[in-house]
């Protein structure tokens, strides 16, 4: 899941920025001893974090200060933890997909890659070593999310909690990885049902479901709040990433900060594909998706069947059906006003992006 | 590191493997639930824990009995903890070396690229397939090496404790692997300070100096003993790598599960290499080291140069070494006449392999 503007405020937010500084200051220190690479191998695993809009971070802090939680210093820990394990997953996604670049800037393995380039290192040696690099880096990343968890001041049952929380977020979202690895290059199209599956395992449960629960959980919230959360977290997380696959083919480039064709080109099994597949068009361009050689004419004659099969307000109404299944869970619940507003907003924000 | 018969015994490791069969099964069914791939993934993941002789829950459980601890479960989890940790490092560093094949059989990488061949993808598409499914499971070895740690019942400052020993592992094995990457292909021979610390990073800090602190810290052992053991660990696990990398040249094929002239084709930076670059031979043999076309008849001739420059006994000679060193420190310090006993069994075993 890219960054977008789906934000929520949060007075704790400074915190978590001190949370993640404190990390990295004091682990830049360490790798320092070990070797001046070592120590550049963990300032890029900072500014790698730093872009961030700190979308868990706020999911975190808004279910635990709006349920009442007081200790905004355990909050700001366990959401520093939530950024963490999103700095993992997406640089090894990275790796997986052999990208170099994320949001028009190197990412770790693209900055390692230029580092080999500028050593001497042959153009498919240095790849390589950008490659290793971002497997390396990313499992720091993951280690220090259990770390930052492990510090957590709290009772025993509910620190457990929080690492099951976690647990399950790693768990699913290394499933959904696999699915998508399991499924690149098939060349039938995906049915709808997997594609939302996908998207629950790769980004929902981490990025919207996890969070919500272990802020929730962190504040002492009864289990019905935690059960109504998750409910939440699961369906708006799914309207966010149809939203954000249809943004990655009809988004304006410089605000998504990724061509807009990359997808296709790749075969990205979206809803978009999903629904074309059972059109009669689909045979009009069912041998361009996934070919590396998509031209950018190839592309805007993708798009254009894409709007005319009905492939793009199809999507767009699957994502307004989860953001609404998403509302509805809030109406049903005994949720603080406050926790509410702020979640609709999440909820309205999500789909605004593809309005 | 590989698995070599540097074992001592220990009550409680079939307790050990209860922990692991209890945590791949629970892993398994869940994975079912999200589709038959996944779990897949999770038996080939448990597959490739179950080859090990478990060293490091030997040098856990070790440590922790010998110094009079008597919560064998919690011992257990301990140790399964740092086996995980294991699999997760030799996973990630069979992906960075694009390695298929441990210990004669397909690894993870190496058995999903071949489940996606025997479905149809071209050898390139199969090997990345492979290398992406390796790069997701040793994330989940890793996070699971972390839940476990999370259930142990101990008083908190004690799990503190114990969390800090396994970051630091992490941290030691990713700076290791990192300087490994970092000077791979390299032309200049390493210095033997550069083979001796990526030895101590990379194998001595999560594989003898670790376990056997945690250990420790769970026996509630004072912390001279803790410092010695630390000691001990640190140069026994030199001793054995620099030992390993001797058997990985001149070790016999059977039982080293591994060609013997890999390392000098992929051009390891061993303390065999970095004694002869030393030695007016080197430049017979320098053009070949790493030379991805070495063939047999070369691999030969380069053991041949190692004898007879020195190196190899050099470098059975650094092993010996480190492995006194290691002793001495047992020597020197207050632990149960039991636990001397059986950690000098493991110095002498380290060496007695390269003798």
């Amino acid at each position: 899941m890219d960054e977008q503007t789906v934000l929520v405020e949060s007075d704790g937010l400074e915190q978590v920025e001190d949370v993640l500084n404190g990390l990295f200051n004091s682990s830049k220190q360490r790798a320092a001893s070990i070797g001046p690479g070592y120590r550049r191998l963990w300032e890029t695993l900072e500014a790698c974090t730093a872009g961030g809009k700190r979308f868990r971070p706020r999911m975190v802090m808004t279910a635990y200060e709006l349920l009442g939680g007081r200790d905004s210093a355990a909050a700001a820990v366990l959401a520093a933890s939530f950024e963490l394990l999103h700095t993992a997953l997406i640089i090894h996604d990275d790796v997986i997909d052999r990208d170099f670049v994320r949001r028009g800037i190197p990412n770790v393995s693209g900055t390692f890659r230029d580092l080999a380039e500028a050593g001497g290192s042959a153009p498919v040696d240095a790849r390589h070593r950008g490659l290793s690099v971002g497997v390396i880096a990313g499992d720091l990343a993951l280690s220090n999310a259990y770390r930052l968890l492990d510090t957590i001041q709290t009772d025993n049952p509910t620190r457990l909690r929080l690492a099951r929380i976690l647990d399950e977020a790693v768990f699913a979202a290394a499933g959904g990885e696999f699915l998508d690895v399991d499924t690149a290059g098939a060349h039938d199209a995906p049915p709808v049902a997997e594609v939302l599956q996908i998207a629950r395992l790769k980004t929902a449960v981490y990025s919207f479901e996890g969070p919500l629960q272990a802020g929730a959980v962190l504040a002492g919230a009864d289990e019905r709040i935690v059960a109504a959360l998750t409910d939440f977290g699961r369906d708006a997380g799914i309207a966010y990433q149809v939203a954000d696959d249809l943004l990655g083919v009809f988004g304006n480039e410089t605000s998504t900060g990724k061509t807009n064709w990359g997808d296709l080109r790749e075969g990205k099994r979206t809803a978009l594909i999903a629904y074309v597949a059972t059109r009669p068009e689909w045979h009009h361009i069912s041998a361009l998706i996934g070919s590396p050689d998509m031209s950018a004419a190839d592309a805007v004659f993708v798009r254009k069947v894409l709007v005319e099969s009905g492939a793009r307000d199809y999507s767009a109404g699957l994502a307004v059906d989860y953001a609404n299944r998403a509302r509805r869970h809030l109406e049903a619940s005994a949720l603080p006003t406050a926790l509410r507003a702020g979640l609709e907003s999440v909820a309205t924000a999500v789909i605004e992006r593809v309005r």
